[in-house]
Protein backbone atom coordinates (compact mmCIF):
# COMPACT_ATOMS: atom_id res chain seq x y z
CA UNK A 1 0.00 0.00 0.00
CA UNK A 2 1.10 3.38 -0.97
CA UNK A 3 0.63 6.15 1.99
CA UNK A 4 0.86 9.46 -0.11
CA UNK A 5 2.19 12.25 2.03
CA UNK A 6 0.49 15.51 2.10
CA UNK A 7 1.17 18.58 0.26
CA UNK A 8 3.85 20.26 2.37
CA UNK A 9 1.83 23.68 3.52
CA UNK A 10 -0.83 21.33 4.20
CA UNK A 11 1.23 19.41 6.72
CA UNK A 12 2.81 23.05 7.70
CA UNK A 13 -0.73 24.27 8.66
CA UNK A 14 -1.42 20.88 10.99
CA UNK A 15 2.03 21.59 12.77
CA UNK A 16 1.12 25.12 13.45
CA UNK A 17 -2.18 24.75 14.77
CA UNK A 18 -0.87 21.86 17.06
CA UNK A 19 2.03 24.11 18.32
CA UNK A 20 -0.24 26.83 18.74
CA UNK A 21 -2.45 24.96 20.79
CA UNK A 22 0.39 23.82 22.57
CA UNK A 23 1.55 27.64 23.10
CA UNK A 24 -1.99 28.24 24.39
CA UNK A 25 -1.43 25.95 27.06
CA UNK A 26 1.86 27.34 27.90
CA UNK A 27 1.78 30.85 28.02
CA UNK A 28 0.00 32.23 31.22
CA UNK A 29 -3.66 33.66 30.36
CA UNK A 30 -3.87 37.18 29.11
CA UNK A 31 -6.41 37.75 31.73
CA UNK A 32 -3.68 37.14 34.63
CA UNK A 33 -1.96 39.85 36.66
CA UNK A 34 -0.30 41.89 34.77
CA UNK A 35 -2.80 41.54 32.03
CA UNK A 36 -1.23 44.28 29.84
CA UNK A 37 2.15 42.33 30.08
CA UNK A 38 1.08 38.96 29.11
CA UNK A 39 -1.38 40.98 26.29
CA UNK A 40 1.68 41.61 24.80
CA UNK A 41 3.16 38.18 25.20
CA UNK A 42 0.32 36.81 23.30
CA UNK A 43 -0.11 39.43 20.81
CA UNK A 44 3.35 38.71 19.64
CA UNK A 45 3.81 34.81 19.92
CA UNK A 46 -0.14 34.68 18.31
CA UNK A 47 0.81 37.26 15.26
CA UNK A 48 0.76 34.81 12.24
CA UNK A 49 4.11 32.77 12.47
CA UNK A 50 4.78 30.63 10.18
CA UNK A 51 6.22 27.93 12.96
CA UNK A 52 9.32 26.90 10.96
CA UNK A 53 11.67 26.28 13.78
CA UNK A 54 8.70 24.09 16.45
CA UNK A 55 8.03 22.47 12.76
CA UNK A 56 11.28 21.90 12.43
CA UNK A 57 11.97 20.41 15.66
CA UNK A 58 9.40 18.52 15.26
CA UNK A 59 9.94 16.71 12.06
CA UNK A 60 13.76 15.84 13.81
CA UNK A 61 11.92 14.31 16.92
CA UNK A 62 9.78 12.29 14.11
CA UNK A 63 12.22 11.02 12.03
CA UNK A 64 14.20 10.09 15.19
CA UNK A 65 11.42 7.94 16.11
CA UNK A 66 10.08 9.98 18.33
CA UNK A 67 6.72 11.46 19.15
CA UNK A 68 4.85 14.59 18.31
CA UNK A 69 4.10 15.40 22.03
CA UNK A 70 7.61 14.44 23.02
CA UNK A 71 8.71 17.69 20.79
CA UNK A 72 6.54 19.95 21.83
CA UNK A 73 7.47 21.74 24.75
CA UNK A 74 11.00 22.23 23.31
CA UNK A 75 8.81 23.35 19.72
CA UNK A 76 7.15 25.45 21.62
CA UNK A 77 10.24 27.39 23.47
CA UNK A 78 11.91 27.54 20.20
CA UNK A 79 8.83 29.96 18.96
CA UNK A 80 8.88 31.53 22.09
CA UNK A 81 12.21 32.65 21.71
CA UNK A 82 11.97 33.60 18.43
CA UNK A 83 9.05 35.81 19.18
CA UNK A 84 11.20 37.54 21.84
CA UNK A 85 13.69 38.67 19.64
CA UNK A 86 11.42 39.58 16.48
CA UNK A 87 10.30 41.98 20.16
CA UNK A 88 13.66 43.45 20.44
CA UNK A 89 14.82 43.72 16.97
CA UNK A 90 11.81 45.71 16.36
CA UNK A 91 12.44 48.52 18.76
CA UNK A 92 13.65 52.25 17.93
CA UNK A 93 17.18 51.26 19.30
CA UNK A 94 17.37 48.24 16.93
CA UNK A 95 16.06 47.99 13.34
CA UNK A 96 13.46 50.27 14.21
CA UNK A 97 10.48 48.89 12.79
CA UNK A 98 6.63 49.65 12.85
CA UNK A 99 5.35 46.55 11.43
CA UNK A 100 5.90 42.60 11.73
CA UNK A 101 3.41 40.28 10.11
CA UNK A 102 1.30 42.83 8.86
CA UNK A 103 0.97 44.24 12.31
CA UNK A 104 1.98 47.09 14.22
CA UNK A 105 5.32 45.50 16.49
CA UNK A 106 4.88 45.34 19.72
CA UNK A 107 6.51 48.38 20.96
CA UNK A 108 4.02 50.26 17.98
CA UNK A 109 0.66 48.28 19.68
CA UNK A 110 2.19 48.86 23.20
CA UNK A 111 4.97 50.67 24.33
CA UNK A 112 8.57 50.54 24.32
CA UNK A 113 8.78 49.70 27.85
CA UNK A 114 5.90 46.94 27.75
CA UNK A 115 7.72 45.63 24.46
CA UNK A 116 11.35 44.79 26.08
CA UNK A 117 9.47 43.62 29.25
CA UNK A 118 7.54 41.07 27.36
CA UNK A 119 10.49 39.75 25.37
CA UNK A 120 12.10 39.27 28.86
CA UNK A 121 9.43 37.47 30.17
CA UNK A 122 8.64 35.46 26.81
CA UNK A 123 12.54 34.37 27.19
CA UNK A 124 11.65 33.12 31.20
CA UNK A 125 8.76 31.16 29.87
CA UNK A 126 11.04 29.67 27.30
CA UNK A 127 13.08 28.27 29.38
CA UNK A 128 10.19 27.57 32.05
CA UNK A 129 8.36 25.77 29.15
CA UNK A 130 11.07 22.83 28.88
CA UNK A 131 11.84 22.41 32.69
CA UNK A 132 7.97 22.22 33.29
CA UNK A 133 6.98 20.30 30.46
CA UNK A 134 9.63 17.48 29.50
CA UNK A 135 9.27 14.08 31.13
CA UNK A 136 12.84 13.06 31.50
CA UNK A 137 15.18 15.20 33.56
CA UNK A 138 17.74 14.19 31.62
CA UNK A 139 16.59 15.35 28.41
CA UNK A 140 14.88 18.53 30.23
CA UNK A 141 18.83 19.84 31.23
CA UNK A 142 20.46 18.81 27.87
CA UNK A 143 17.06 20.69 25.96
CA UNK A 144 18.02 24.01 28.23
CA UNK A 145 21.36 23.81 27.67
CA UNK A 146 21.49 23.59 23.76
CA UNK A 147 18.50 26.52 23.64
CA UNK A 148 20.83 28.43 25.70
CA UNK A 149 23.26 28.10 23.31
CA UNK A 150 21.64 28.80 20.22
CA UNK A 151 20.11 32.12 21.39
CA UNK A 152 22.95 33.09 23.65
CA UNK A 153 26.02 35.76 23.21
CA UNK A 154 27.43 33.07 20.46
CA UNK A 155 24.20 32.25 18.93
CA UNK A 156 20.80 33.93 18.25
CA UNK A 157 21.41 37.51 20.03
CA UNK A 158 25.86 37.43 19.44
CA UNK A 159 24.52 37.57 15.19
CA UNK A 160 21.98 40.64 15.96
CA UNK A 161 25.02 42.05 17.85
CA UNK A 162 27.55 41.80 15.00
CA UNK A 163 24.35 42.38 12.39
CA UNK A 164 23.87 45.65 13.94
CA UNK A 165 27.35 46.51 13.93
CA UNK A 166 28.53 45.06 10.71
CA UNK A 167 26.67 47.07 8.23
CA UNK A 168 28.11 47.63 4.58
CA UNK A 169 31.99 46.38 4.88
CA UNK A 170 31.33 43.04 5.07
CA UNK A 171 32.83 40.19 2.97
CA UNK A 172 31.39 36.55 2.27
CA UNK A 173 33.46 35.19 6.00
CA UNK A 174 31.72 37.46 8.37
CA UNK A 175 28.40 38.06 6.66
CA UNK A 176 27.89 33.64 6.77
CA UNK A 177 29.22 34.43 10.48
CA UNK A 178 26.36 36.28 11.05
CA UNK A 179 23.90 34.14 9.42
CA UNK A 180 25.50 31.27 11.45
CA UNK A 181 24.76 32.85 14.46
CA UNK A 182 21.51 35.07 13.94
CA UNK A 183 19.23 32.61 11.94
CA UNK A 184 21.40 29.15 11.70
CA UNK A 185 22.12 28.84 15.12
CA UNK A 186 18.27 28.74 16.13
CA UNK A 187 17.58 26.20 13.28
CA UNK A 188 20.23 24.03 13.97
CA UNK A 189 19.05 24.42 18.06
CA UNK A 190 15.30 23.12 16.37
CA UNK A 191 16.77 19.94 14.67
CA UNK A 192 19.03 19.69 17.64
CA UNK A 193 16.42 19.43 20.08
CA UNK A 194 13.54 17.68 18.21
CA UNK A 195 16.48 15.09 17.65
CA UNK A 196 17.40 15.41 21.55
CA UNK A 197 13.25 15.21 22.38
CA UNK A 198 13.29 11.66 20.72
CA UNK A 199 16.35 10.57 23.14
CA UNK A 200 18.16 10.40 19.81
CA UNK A 201 22.13 9.21 20.49
CA UNK A 202 24.75 12.00 19.96
CA UNK A 203 25.64 11.11 16.63
CA UNK A 204 22.22 11.19 15.15
CA UNK A 205 21.71 14.83 16.63
CA UNK A 206 24.92 16.13 15.60
CA UNK A 207 24.03 15.10 11.96
CA UNK A 208 20.15 16.87 12.51
CA UNK A 209 22.03 19.56 13.93
CA UNK A 210 24.24 19.89 10.04
CA UNK A 211 20.92 19.44 8.40
CA UNK A 212 19.33 22.22 10.56
CA UNK A 213 22.30 24.80 10.33
CA UNK A 214 22.79 24.24 6.37
CA UNK A 215 19.06 24.94 6.12
CA UNK A 216 19.05 28.15 8.33
CA UNK A 217 21.91 30.02 6.14
CA UNK A 218 19.63 29.15 3.31
CA UNK A 219 16.62 30.27 4.98
CA UNK A 220 18.24 33.69 5.52
CA UNK A 221 19.53 34.35 1.88
CA UNK A 222 16.23 33.61 0.67
CA UNK A 223 14.91 35.78 3.59
CA UNK A 224 17.40 38.62 2.14
CA UNK A 225 16.33 37.69 -1.78
CA UNK A 226 12.80 38.11 -0.44
CA UNK A 227 13.42 41.55 0.73
CA UNK A 228 14.81 42.66 -2.19
CA UNK A 229 12.38 42.04 -4.50
CA UNK A 230 9.08 41.48 -2.01
CA UNK A 231 6.41 43.62 -1.58
CA UNK A 232 4.97 45.29 2.23
CA UNK A 233 1.70 42.74 1.28
CA UNK A 234 3.99 39.94 0.62
CA UNK A 235 6.50 40.26 3.01
CA UNK A 236 4.16 41.32 6.20
CA UNK A 237 7.00 43.87 7.10
CA UNK A 238 8.81 46.86 5.19
CA UNK A 239 10.40 45.66 2.15
CA UNK A 240 13.97 47.31 1.22
CA UNK A 241 14.56 48.02 5.18
CA UNK A 242 18.09 45.47 4.68
CA UNK A 243 18.90 47.74 1.41
CA UNK A 244 17.72 51.26 3.34
CA UNK A 245 19.70 50.55 6.53
CA UNK A 246 22.81 49.52 4.46
CA UNK A 247 23.17 45.87 5.84
CA UNK A 248 25.11 43.77 3.71
CA UNK A 249 23.23 40.73 2.61
CA UNK A 250 23.47 38.04 0.34
CA UNK A 251 22.12 39.46 -2.55
CA UNK A 252 23.75 42.77 -2.02
CA UNK A 253 27.30 41.33 -1.97
CA UNK A 254 26.87 38.92 -4.66
CA UNK A 255 23.26 39.62 -6.35
CA UNK A 256 20.47 37.07 -6.52
CA UNK A 257 21.20 35.02 -9.08
CA UNK A 258 24.60 33.86 -7.33
CA UNK A 259 22.62 34.14 -3.90
CA UNK A 260 19.90 31.48 -5.42
CA UNK A 261 23.03 29.13 -6.28
CA UNK A 262 24.43 29.67 -3.03
CA UNK A 263 21.15 28.71 -1.16
CA UNK A 264 20.71 25.43 -3.29
CA UNK A 265 24.14 24.28 -2.60
CA UNK A 266 23.31 24.50 1.04
CA UNK A 267 20.31 22.96 0.54
CA UNK A 268 22.10 19.75 -0.85
CA UNK A 269 24.55 20.50 2.52
CA UNK A 270 21.55 19.69 4.40
CA UNK A 271 20.32 16.89 2.49
CA UNK A 272 23.55 15.22 2.78
CA UNK A 273 23.46 15.37 6.20
CA UNK A 274 20.49 13.31 6.75
CA UNK A 275 21.24 10.65 3.49
CA UNK A 276 21.27 8.14 6.08
CA UNK A 277 17.71 8.51 7.21
CA UNK A 278 16.59 7.05 3.88
CA UNK A 279 12.78 7.36 3.71
CA UNK A 280 12.32 8.77 7.33
CA UNK A 281 14.20 12.13 6.31
CA UNK A 282 11.86 12.34 3.72
CA UNK A 283 9.61 15.01 5.53
CA UNK A 284 12.53 16.81 6.56
CA UNK A 285 13.43 17.64 3.00
CA UNK A 286 10.27 18.65 2.14
CA UNK A 287 10.33 21.26 4.93
CA UNK A 288 13.65 22.21 3.83
CA UNK A 289 12.57 22.77 0.04
CA UNK A 290 9.42 24.46 1.36
CA UNK A 291 11.58 27.02 3.27
CA UNK A 292 13.99 27.29 0.18
CA UNK A 293 11.56 27.46 -2.41
CA UNK A 294 8.70 29.87 -0.61
CA UNK A 295 8.06 33.34 -1.89
CA UNK A 296 7.26 34.96 1.36
CA UNK B 1 35.10 24.44 72.46
CA UNK B 2 33.01 27.62 71.45
CA UNK B 3 33.36 28.01 67.28
CA UNK B 4 33.28 31.86 66.93
CA UNK B 5 31.51 32.92 63.96
CA UNK B 6 32.85 35.00 61.13
CA UNK B 7 31.12 38.81 61.40
CA UNK B 8 28.66 38.83 58.32
CA UNK B 9 30.61 41.30 56.32
CA UNK B 10 33.50 39.11 56.22
CA UNK B 11 31.56 36.10 55.43
CA UNK B 12 29.53 37.93 52.52
CA UNK B 13 32.77 39.61 51.15
CA UNK B 14 33.94 35.38 51.00
CA UNK B 15 30.83 34.50 49.53
CA UNK B 16 31.07 37.23 46.77
CA UNK B 17 34.92 36.45 46.30
CA UNK B 18 33.66 32.61 45.30
CA UNK B 19 30.96 33.72 43.73
CA UNK B 20 32.93 35.90 41.36
CA UNK B 21 35.36 33.42 40.43
CA UNK B 22 32.54 31.29 39.77
CA UNK B 23 31.29 33.60 37.46
CA UNK B 24 34.71 34.80 35.61
CA UNK B 25 34.10 30.68 34.73
CA UNK B 26 30.71 30.61 33.60
CA UNK B 27 30.59 34.20 31.30
CA UNK B 28 32.51 33.99 27.78
CA UNK B 29 35.69 35.34 28.06
CA UNK B 30 35.68 39.10 26.98
CA UNK B 31 38.17 38.60 24.27
CA UNK B 32 35.49 36.09 22.07
CA UNK B 33 33.57 37.19 19.12
CA UNK B 34 31.22 39.42 19.41
CA UNK B 35 34.11 41.24 21.71
CA UNK B 36 31.55 44.11 22.41
CA UNK B 37 29.09 42.18 23.57
CA UNK B 38 30.61 40.23 26.45
CA UNK B 39 32.57 43.33 27.29
CA UNK B 40 29.27 44.50 28.31
CA UNK B 41 27.95 41.27 29.45
CA UNK B 42 31.11 41.65 31.80
CA UNK B 43 30.84 45.08 32.76
CA UNK B 44 27.73 44.52 33.95
CA UNK B 45 28.17 41.54 36.12
CA UNK B 46 31.79 42.72 37.57
CA UNK B 47 29.94 46.08 38.38
CA UNK B 48 30.86 46.09 42.40
CA UNK B 49 27.45 43.84 43.36
CA UNK B 50 26.73 42.77 47.02
CA UNK B 51 25.88 39.39 45.61
CA UNK B 52 23.09 39.12 48.32
CA UNK B 53 20.77 36.32 45.87
CA UNK B 54 24.20 34.15 45.52
CA UNK B 55 24.91 34.45 49.55
CA UNK B 56 21.20 33.80 49.93
CA UNK B 57 21.54 30.98 47.75
CA UNK B 58 24.61 29.14 48.89
CA UNK B 59 23.52 29.67 52.38
CA UNK B 60 20.24 28.31 52.47
CA UNK B 61 22.43 25.41 50.22
CA UNK B 62 24.50 24.90 53.60
CA UNK B 63 21.94 25.14 56.35
CA UNK B 64 19.90 21.89 54.31
CA UNK B 65 23.13 19.82 54.28
CA UNK B 66 24.55 20.94 50.92
CA UNK B 67 28.01 21.88 50.10
CA UNK B 68 28.83 25.60 48.55
CA UNK B 69 29.92 24.06 45.58
CA UNK B 70 26.78 22.44 44.90
CA UNK B 71 24.84 25.50 45.03
CA UNK B 72 27.33 28.06 42.80
CA UNK B 73 25.60 27.41 39.13
CA UNK B 74 21.80 28.43 41.08
CA UNK B 75 23.96 31.42 42.52
CA UNK B 76 25.29 32.73 40.24
CA UNK B 77 22.45 32.14 37.45
CA UNK B 78 20.82 34.49 40.02
CA UNK B 79 23.61 37.07 40.04
CA UNK B 80 23.45 36.81 36.11
CA UNK B 81 19.69 37.11 35.91
CA UNK B 82 19.47 40.17 38.59
CA UNK B 83 21.91 41.92 36.54
CA UNK B 84 20.21 41.67 33.14
CA UNK B 85 17.18 43.11 34.50
CA UNK B 86 18.98 45.91 36.04
CA UNK B 87 20.82 46.74 32.96
CA UNK B 88 17.20 46.79 30.97
CA UNK B 89 15.81 48.64 34.38
CA UNK B 90 18.54 51.54 33.42
CA UNK B 91 16.92 51.80 30.17
CA UNK B 92 15.50 54.91 28.78
CA UNK B 93 12.40 53.74 28.19
CA UNK B 94 12.28 52.09 32.25
CA UNK B 95 13.74 54.06 34.82
CA UNK B 96 16.25 56.42 32.61
CA UNK B 97 19.06 56.27 34.89
CA UNK B 98 22.19 56.78 33.63
CA UNK B 99 24.39 55.25 36.71
CA UNK B 100 24.24 52.50 38.32
CA UNK B 101 26.43 51.30 41.03
CA UNK B 102 28.45 54.35 40.73
CA UNK B 103 29.71 54.22 37.25
CA UNK B 104 27.54 54.56 33.88
CA UNK B 105 24.84 52.31 33.33
CA UNK B 106 25.13 49.61 30.54
CA UNK B 107 23.42 52.23 28.04
CA UNK B 108 25.58 54.88 29.11
CA UNK B 109 29.00 52.49 28.71
CA UNK B 110 28.33 51.02 25.58
CA UNK B 111 24.94 51.90 23.46
CA UNK B 112 20.96 51.17 23.89
CA UNK B 113 21.16 48.21 21.13
CA UNK B 114 24.29 47.07 23.01
CA UNK B 115 22.73 47.16 26.24
CA UNK B 116 19.55 45.47 25.41
CA UNK B 117 21.23 42.82 23.93
CA UNK B 118 23.54 42.24 26.95
CA UNK B 119 20.63 42.04 28.96
CA UNK B 120 18.86 38.69 26.59
CA UNK B 121 21.98 37.19 25.97
CA UNK B 122 22.88 37.09 30.08
CA UNK B 123 19.44 35.66 30.72
CA UNK B 124 20.03 32.78 27.99
CA UNK B 125 23.30 32.35 29.58
CA UNK B 126 21.90 32.29 33.20
CA UNK B 127 19.78 29.58 32.02
CA UNK B 128 22.72 28.04 30.23
CA UNK B 129 24.70 27.84 33.33
CA UNK B 130 22.10 25.71 35.49
CA UNK B 131 22.17 23.17 32.40
CA UNK B 132 25.62 22.90 32.20
CA UNK B 133 26.98 22.77 35.72
CA UNK B 134 24.50 21.34 37.61
CA UNK B 135 25.61 17.58 37.82
CA UNK B 136 22.14 15.68 38.56
CA UNK B 137 19.69 16.23 36.03
CA UNK B 138 16.79 16.35 38.22
CA UNK B 139 18.01 19.03 39.90
CA UNK B 140 18.86 21.35 37.15
CA UNK B 141 15.35 20.68 35.68
CA UNK B 142 13.76 22.11 38.93
CA UNK B 143 16.31 24.77 39.08
CA UNK B 144 15.33 26.01 35.77
CA UNK B 145 11.83 25.81 36.77
CA UNK B 146 12.44 27.53 39.53
CA UNK B 147 14.59 30.57 38.05
CA UNK B 148 11.92 30.41 35.48
CA UNK B 149 8.90 31.26 37.61
CA UNK B 150 11.05 34.07 39.76
CA UNK B 151 11.94 35.40 36.91
CA UNK B 152 9.41 35.69 34.43
CA UNK B 153 6.39 37.41 33.95
CA UNK B 154 4.53 36.37 37.22
CA UNK B 155 7.03 37.14 39.14
CA UNK B 156 10.61 39.71 38.76
CA UNK B 157 9.40 40.91 34.70
CA UNK B 158 5.91 41.74 36.12
CA UNK B 159 6.91 43.26 39.40
CA UNK B 160 8.58 45.98 36.87
CA UNK B 161 5.28 46.52 34.36
CA UNK B 162 3.26 47.08 37.44
CA UNK B 163 6.12 49.53 38.86
CA UNK B 164 6.27 51.36 36.22
CA UNK B 165 2.60 51.67 35.27
CA UNK B 166 1.49 51.53 39.61
CA UNK B 167 3.21 55.43 40.25
CA UNK B 168 0.99 57.37 42.53
CA UNK B 169 -2.60 55.87 43.40
CA UNK B 170 -1.17 52.91 45.23
CA UNK B 171 -2.70 51.51 48.24
CA UNK B 172 -0.98 48.84 50.58
CA UNK B 173 -1.58 45.78 49.23
CA UNK B 174 -1.03 46.95 45.68
CA UNK B 175 2.50 48.02 47.12
CA UNK B 176 3.38 45.00 48.74
CA UNK B 177 2.32 42.63 45.39
CA UNK B 178 4.78 44.92 43.22
CA UNK B 179 7.35 44.36 45.65
CA UNK B 180 6.66 40.31 46.29
CA UNK B 181 6.99 40.02 42.33
CA UNK B 182 9.26 42.29 41.60
CA UNK B 183 12.19 42.01 44.19
CA UNK B 184 10.97 39.43 46.67
CA UNK B 185 10.37 36.76 43.84
CA UNK B 186 13.76 36.58 43.13
CA UNK B 187 14.74 36.48 47.27
CA UNK B 188 12.50 33.21 47.24
CA UNK B 189 13.66 31.99 44.28
CA UNK B 190 17.22 32.09 45.43
CA UNK B 191 16.61 30.78 48.88
CA UNK B 192 14.65 27.32 47.29
CA UNK B 193 16.99 27.04 44.67
CA UNK B 194 19.83 27.20 47.20
CA UNK B 195 18.10 24.52 49.38
CA UNK B 196 17.38 22.32 45.71
CA UNK B 197 20.83 22.45 45.40
CA UNK B 198 21.10 20.79 48.27
CA UNK B 199 18.85 17.84 47.29
CA UNK B 200 16.22 18.70 50.10
CA UNK B 201 12.78 17.57 50.08
CA UNK B 202 9.72 19.75 49.15
CA UNK B 203 8.75 21.07 52.50
CA UNK B 204 12.25 22.56 53.45
CA UNK B 205 12.48 24.16 49.87
CA UNK B 206 9.17 25.21 50.84
CA UNK B 207 9.86 26.59 54.02
CA UNK B 208 13.54 28.61 52.97
CA UNK B 209 10.72 29.57 50.50
CA UNK B 210 8.95 32.02 53.01
CA UNK B 211 12.38 33.21 54.49
CA UNK B 212 13.64 34.37 51.59
CA UNK B 213 10.45 35.86 50.39
CA UNK B 214 9.62 37.50 53.78
CA UNK B 215 13.32 38.77 53.58
CA UNK B 216 12.96 40.18 49.99
CA UNK B 217 9.81 42.08 51.13
CA UNK B 218 12.11 43.98 53.71
CA UNK B 219 14.99 44.21 51.93
CA UNK B 220 12.74 46.35 49.02
CA UNK B 221 11.29 48.25 52.08
CA UNK B 222 14.94 49.47 53.09
CA UNK B 223 15.94 49.94 49.77
CA UNK B 224 13.20 52.39 49.49
CA UNK B 225 13.99 54.11 52.81
CA UNK B 226 17.73 54.35 51.88
CA UNK B 227 16.43 56.03 48.34
CA UNK B 228 14.75 58.89 50.64
CA UNK B 229 17.61 59.46 53.14
CA UNK B 230 20.95 58.06 51.56
CA UNK B 231 23.66 60.29 49.06
CA UNK B 232 24.26 59.30 46.14
CA UNK B 233 27.82 58.37 47.14
CA UNK B 234 26.20 55.90 49.59
CA UNK B 235 23.82 54.68 46.93
CA UNK B 236 25.69 54.42 43.65
CA UNK B 237 23.02 56.00 41.63
CA UNK B 238 21.05 58.46 41.93
CA UNK B 239 18.55 58.96 45.19
CA UNK B 240 15.58 60.50 45.57
CA UNK B 241 14.30 59.42 42.14
CA UNK B 242 11.57 57.27 43.68
CA UNK B 243 10.47 60.51 44.93
CA UNK B 244 11.16 62.11 41.33
CA UNK B 245 9.22 59.57 39.27
CA UNK B 246 6.29 59.45 41.99
CA UNK B 247 7.08 56.06 42.71
CA UNK B 248 4.67 54.37 45.41
CA UNK B 249 7.15 53.42 47.77
CA UNK B 250 6.60 52.29 51.71
CA UNK B 251 7.75 55.34 53.44
CA UNK B 252 6.33 57.53 50.77
CA UNK B 253 3.12 56.15 51.67
CA UNK B 254 3.40 55.54 55.65
CA UNK B 255 6.58 57.42 56.31
CA UNK B 256 9.92 56.23 57.37
CA UNK B 257 9.19 55.06 61.24
CA UNK B 258 6.35 52.91 60.07
CA UNK B 259 8.55 51.69 57.10
CA UNK B 260 10.95 50.45 59.65
CA UNK B 261 8.77 48.56 62.18
CA UNK B 262 6.94 47.02 58.85
CA UNK B 263 10.67 45.31 58.07
CA UNK B 264 11.76 44.25 61.16
CA UNK B 265 7.56 42.66 61.30
CA UNK B 266 8.58 40.88 58.03
CA UNK B 267 12.52 39.69 59.27
CA UNK B 268 10.73 38.04 62.74
CA UNK B 269 8.03 36.21 60.14
CA UNK B 270 11.37 35.25 58.00
CA UNK B 271 13.27 34.07 61.20
CA UNK B 272 10.38 32.05 62.12
CA UNK B 273 10.02 30.07 58.81
CA UNK B 274 13.73 28.80 59.42
CA UNK B 275 13.36 28.02 63.45
CA UNK B 276 13.03 24.90 63.12
CA UNK B 277 16.98 24.35 61.72
CA UNK B 278 18.00 25.62 64.98
CA UNK B 279 21.78 26.20 64.84
CA UNK B 280 21.66 25.75 61.19
CA UNK B 281 20.28 28.54 60.23
CA UNK B 282 22.50 31.06 62.27
CA UNK B 283 24.34 32.21 58.64
CA UNK B 284 21.08 33.10 57.08
CA UNK B 285 19.73 35.06 60.20
CA UNK B 286 23.01 36.45 60.01
CA UNK B 287 22.84 37.92 56.51
CA UNK B 288 18.92 38.23 57.09
CA UNK B 289 19.96 41.06 59.79
CA UNK B 290 22.95 42.49 57.38
CA UNK B 291 20.29 43.01 54.81
CA UNK B 292 17.48 44.87 56.71
CA UNK B 293 20.34 46.77 59.12
CA UNK B 294 22.27 47.88 56.00
CA UNK B 295 22.83 51.61 55.19
CA UNK B 296 24.09 51.47 51.83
Amino acid sequence: MIVRSPPVEGQLTSLARLVDRALERFLPPATRLPARLHEAMRYSVFGGGKRLRPALAILACEALGGTRAAALPAACALEIIHTYSLIHDDLPSMDDDDFRRGRPSCHRAFDEATAILAGDALQATAFGTIARHVRRPAIAAALVAELADAAGSEGMVGGQVLDIAGSSRSDEDSLERIHRMKTAAMFRGAARMGAISAGAPAAAVNRLGIFGERLGLAFQIVDDILDVSGTAGELGKTPGKDTAQDKATYPALFGVEASRRRAESLMREALKAVSSLGTKAKPLIRLAEFIVGRTR
